[in-house]
C-alpha cells in the first residue's frame, strides 16, 4: 500500500500531442506525488516501496448519454472518464487523507488541463481506506528501501 | 458516480450470433436503465453525466472446478463469468437501491437469457455504496448536463 | 463468491522458464486452494460453483521510485507488482477467514518462490468482506454442482 487503481477509456491512450491523455505520464507523476507526502512529523506519509499505480483501459464501455449532448453541443459525441481509486492501509489521520487528496487533485488537474478544455472527460479520485479482513505480504521490492 | 464495472471472462466476447455476449450492448443498455431510475419524487436517482460503465474482460481466469463438471454433464467444460460492481454515492433510500439493483438486474437477465441456456454461466450483480475518505471531480462532462 | 481478482504488472506475463511468473497457473492453484478449504464442521468454506479468479495485466504502471534503488543495488530497475483481492460473502467466522488467508498466502509465497530471488516484486494479498446493499446472482454455473 498505497495501491492507486485506474480505470479509464481507451479513446485516452496515446500521447498528448496526438489527442490521447498519455497515462503512462500520469502513473508517473501521480507515484511521484504520493512519495513526496508528508506527514505532521514531517516524516513520509507512504512507505516508497509500497507506492503501486496500475492503469486500465476499458475494453468496452457507456457514458452518460452515449453521447447525445456532446454532439448537441458541438458535433463530437465522444465521452470520456478516468475513474482513479487510492486504496491505503487504515490508521491515517483525516487532515493527512484530505492533504494527500488535494495534493492528487492538484496532479490530475495540471495533467488534463489542455485535455478539459478540448474533450468532454470526466475524472474522479476517490480514496478508500481498506477494511481488509486478511492481509499479507511477499515481497523482494520493500527491502531495496528499508531503513538502515 | 455512478460507477458500474463489469469484470469478465473473455470467452464472452464477440457478438451473440457468433456465440459471444456481446459486452458492449449490454454497458449500453446498463448505461439507459441507470438514466432512466426515477426516485420517490419521479426525480432522476442518477445524475445523467455522471453514469459510466466500463468493461474488462480477463487475461487469466480460472472458475469453479475449472471444467470437470461441465465436462461431466455435457461434453464442453468452458465456464464463463461476469461480475457487475455498481459502486454509487452515500445518501439514496434503501428502496431506491433495491429498486435500481432489480431494474438492472432484469436488464442482465434479459441480456443473458439465450446464453443462460446455451452456457455454463455465472452472473453476480453487487450494489456498493462508496465510504470513500476523499472524493475529488474534475470534469467537462457534467456540464453538458447542467440544469438551466 | 468469493471473487479473486488479480491486478498485476505485465512484466510478469509469460512462463517461468521464459522469465515470467504464469498467472493461469497461479489462477488455477488459488481456485483448487479456495475450493479445498473447510470449516470446523469440515464443511467446504465456499461453494465451488461460485470460485472465480480473474486476472488482469495493467497497461500502464509506476512502483515505488520507478526504478532508482533497483538500478543502484542490481543493474536494473524493473519492478514488479501483484496485487491479489479476495472478497467473500458476509458471515463466515474470523478463524475461516484467517485460515483461508493463510492458505491462499502459503500459495502464493510457494508460486513467487523463485521469481523473489531473482526479480524486484512485490506481492500483496487482502481479503475484504463485501457489503453490499444489493446482490443478485444470474447462473447455469451453480445448477451443475447442486448437491443432490
Amino acid at each position: 500500500m498505497p495501491h492507486l487503481t485506474i480505470l479509464y477509456t481507451p479513446n485516452l491512450d496515446g500521447a498528448i500531442e496526438d489527442g490521447g491523455a498519455d497515462i503512462q505520464a500520469l502513473c508517473n507523476t501521480l507515484a511521484e506525488t504520493m512519495a513526496a507526502q508528508r506527514d505532521e512529523a514531517l516524516a513520509a506519509v507512504f512507505p516508497i516501496g509500497g507506492i503501486r499505480v496500475l492503469a486500465y483501459p476499458a475494453s468496452h464501455y457507456a457514458i452518460a448519454d452515449g453521447g447525445a449532448a456532446g454532439r448537441a453541443a458541438d458535433g463530437t459525441g465522444e465521452y470520456a472518464f478516468v475513474y482513479l481509486n487510492l486504496r491505503v492501509a487504515r490508521g491515517r489521520s483525516a487532515a493527512v487523507l484530505e492533504r494527500t487528496g488535494r495534493a492528487l487533485d492538484a496532479c490530475i488537474k495540471r495533467h488534463f488541463e489542455g485535455i478539459l478544455t478540448e474533450r468532454h472527460i470526466g475524472v474522479t479520485l476517490q480514496i478508500d481506506e481498506g477494511d481488509e479482513v486478511f492481509n499479507a505480504r511477499t515481497s523482494s521490492l520493500h527491502p531495496l528501501f528499508a531503513r538502515d
